[in-house]
């Protein structure tokens, strides 16, 4: 069934550095992986569907390594406040609306269909505490072909009453449930584990949770290091901890399978422990400008070959669009070299393509690419006219920075099937 | 003609501090002109022309005080580099094209379709040096509706040979006569004189077009401290100016109604020398991100009462969307707020919604409100469905936020003409 090609003008990363454009190419997608591109129809591949989107650019299907599906009802509202205010003004409130069935229906249901027609096809979701609308969530997202990791989130302390679970007993029982219900309950989308963050999770809770993800071989995403209130919290809360990331590590919460939203002030010892354990870092510039947290070391970390891919963070994070994240990459990593570390050289638009496609895909094994055996995951551009001709790598890099996404796409495939 | 009836969900700023926002309202438009409120359709109104878009929001049309016509056609493209290699390797041989009519005439009909179709009902507009297709561009811009200022470029030193003028005379009398001949042909759109920034003006080019605009009350608009290295160019090149303010004040180029584009890295004398002169600021948070020009000290222009409005500076900024501009205004002022100088707080959205509009429509006397007494210039935006009932303010932070301006306009007026 998907066995097929695809015609048009193919942009994709090999590397940070290397930016790979076919222009006016067949790729053969079979059982959904990418085969390999043909300059011309030949023999070989004329018998196969052909899917022609001569002129228009395509791209790797965005990853979207951090975003918040119940906050997607007021992004882009409270933008005025910082990370805890913000919390507890904006975010918290709309969450506790999610323990209404029909409320979620009607939230989730517009935040399905925005994620849908964007350029991301993949994500790594927070829904909230409450297990029975996390899996309604599942379940339309299923239906949008993405590929989705959907987290249950635990809160079982500073947490307003709403939103706080009984114990951590309970928290961790319904967590276990959760993932053994729905790990093969559906194709494309799959559980995590969502610890919130640290002020949210006692110790208790941690180590139950760190004990689940290993029983089950399950992912784990959270926050870390995002604001300087919050990790100066974290310090108070954890006096045992070397640091933040420390106090996640104590739990075994710091896996290869593992997310960790922000990492804005990482120390030194904190950048260590996660090239140690291979845990991803989700770069969400967007929120971290709104929120006024900071604009997170990312030169640093790719110095140091930490695995990196970027998030919207919606709310915090006004857009979905990863066009409007991968912008925001740069022109921070731009201001950081100017105004903090000028041995620091801004991200190139390269590095910022490849983070929110090879390098937040690799959380998914071999996706973000259209090189032979990827997963055929892909976004086409609608087609703009131009005063020029403008080369593959400056239209791709035009239909990033001037938001092309937000004028809708033209189609969209997840490992190898069109779902737009 | 011009006397109607519009109905929807408005919102403008009274103050900088003072968003006004009428929700199901009647606005009654005489002449072109805002003449209040109405909460329902009364009888004084009812013979009206009624434009009905309820359930829309009507934001005054935002005004760009700095944007480049001819760099339209590569904006978004060549972001990794910086202002002075950004200009010889993109800007200067784009606009050096425009030497050729019909090139200019395929380019800048795709601007004015795209500005047109913007939120933006008013633009300060650079051109070219070419007399003849900055003609053609007022041309195509008066058919668009818009009300615009546009300037025939001065280039006569350290230019690239296609972009130099033969000499200072030459230059300034070329312009005198554009001046001449466009000031009185259109209804809304005027010339505006435009020395490039003083590099590429020699001092008797400067003197010369000091007295034009003195001559013809004439307005002006040119580039001003946008980089430290063209600062430092400056300096070498006008040994006798106190700064780079003041070398465009020796030659009576500073008046109230000179527009100084970007104003990055003012000090304090010449904000003083700014404030005297009653002098506009273009602030361009987009492009000064873009080329690590660095962020502008909006919040002690502010302070100092200066006039300040936004600009998109296409190309250095990657779009026409003075949402965009809004919304990058508010993040970066947050960063120099972290980084720089945290006695200086962020702007708020109330703020940089107000420089976007009666900030910069003050250039062009009763603009950018609709209180009574104001043009009528609005953009109605799209009916976007949301989860839950947010308030007309929070629609409207959520819409300049989430770029609703790209999705597209539902209509637009320019002094009370209905132009989209």
């Amino acid at each position: 069934m998907n066995s097929f090609i695809v015609k048009g003008d193919f942009c994709f990363s090999k590397s940070k550095s290397e930016i790979i454009t076919k222009e006016n190419a067949y790729l053969l997608v079979e059982n959904g992986m990418c085969k390999g591109f043909f300059d011309t129809l030949e023999k070989e591949i004329e018998n196969y569907t052909l899917f022609d989107y001569t002129g228009h650019l395509i791209f790797p299907g965005m990853i979207d390594l951090h975003t918040h599906a119940p906050q997607y009802a007021f992004s882009g509202t409270g933008m005025d406040l910082q990370l805890l205010e913000w919390l507890d003004k904006y975010a918290f409130p709309e969450e506790a609306k999610y323990s209404d069935l029909s409320y979620a229906k009607k939230a989730y249901s517009i935040f399905c269909d925005a994620i849908k027609h964007s350029v991301t096809t993949r994500a790594c979701v927070f829904a909230t505490i409450h297990s029975d609308t996390t899996h309604l969530l599942m379940d339309m997202l299923d239906k949008t072909g993405l590929y989705c990791y959907v987290g249950k989130v635990n809160m079982d302390r500073n947490s307003p009453s709403l939103l706080c679970e009984k114990s951590a007993e309970i928290s961790a029982e319904e967590t276990e449930n959760f993932i053994e219900n729905t790990s093969h309950k559906y194709k494309n989308i799959k559980p995590i584990i969502t610890p919130r963050f640290i002020p949210t999770c006692s110790d208790e809770l941690s180590f139950k949770l760190g004990e689940i993800a290993k029983k089950h071989s399950a992912p784990i995403q959270s926050h870390l290091c995002e604001n300087k209130d919050e990790i100066e919290w974290v310090k108070e809360l954890c006096k045992e901890a070397k640091n933040y990331a420390d106090a996640y590590d104590r739990f075994s919460l710091l896996t290869d399978r593992t997310i960790m939203a922000h990492c804005v002030h990482l120390s030194s010892d904190e950048i260590k422990l996660l090239k140690e354990r291979n845990t991803f870092v989700a770069h969400c510039p967007t929120s971290n400008s709104n929120l006024k947290s900071g604009i997170a070391k990312i030169r640093e970390y790719i110095e140091h070959g930490l695995n990196i891919g970027l998030g919207s963070d919606v709310a915090g994070g006004e857009t979905l669009s990863l066009f409007s994240v991968i912008k925001e990459a740069i022109k921070m990593s731009k201001m950081y070299s100017y105004y903090v570390d000028n041995s620091k050289s801004p991200l190139t638009f390269s590095e910022a393509f490849y983070l929110a496609t090879k390098g937040g895909g690799k959380f998914f094994s071999n996706v973000g690419s259209f090189e032979e055996g990827y997963e055929f995951d892909a976004v086409v551009l609608n087609f703009t006219p131009y005063a020029y001709d403008l080369s593959v790598k400056e239209r791709m890099e035009r239909a990033v920075y001037t938001n092309e996404d937000l004028k809708g796409i033209c189609a969209k495939f997840v490992n190898g099937n069109k779902i737009v």
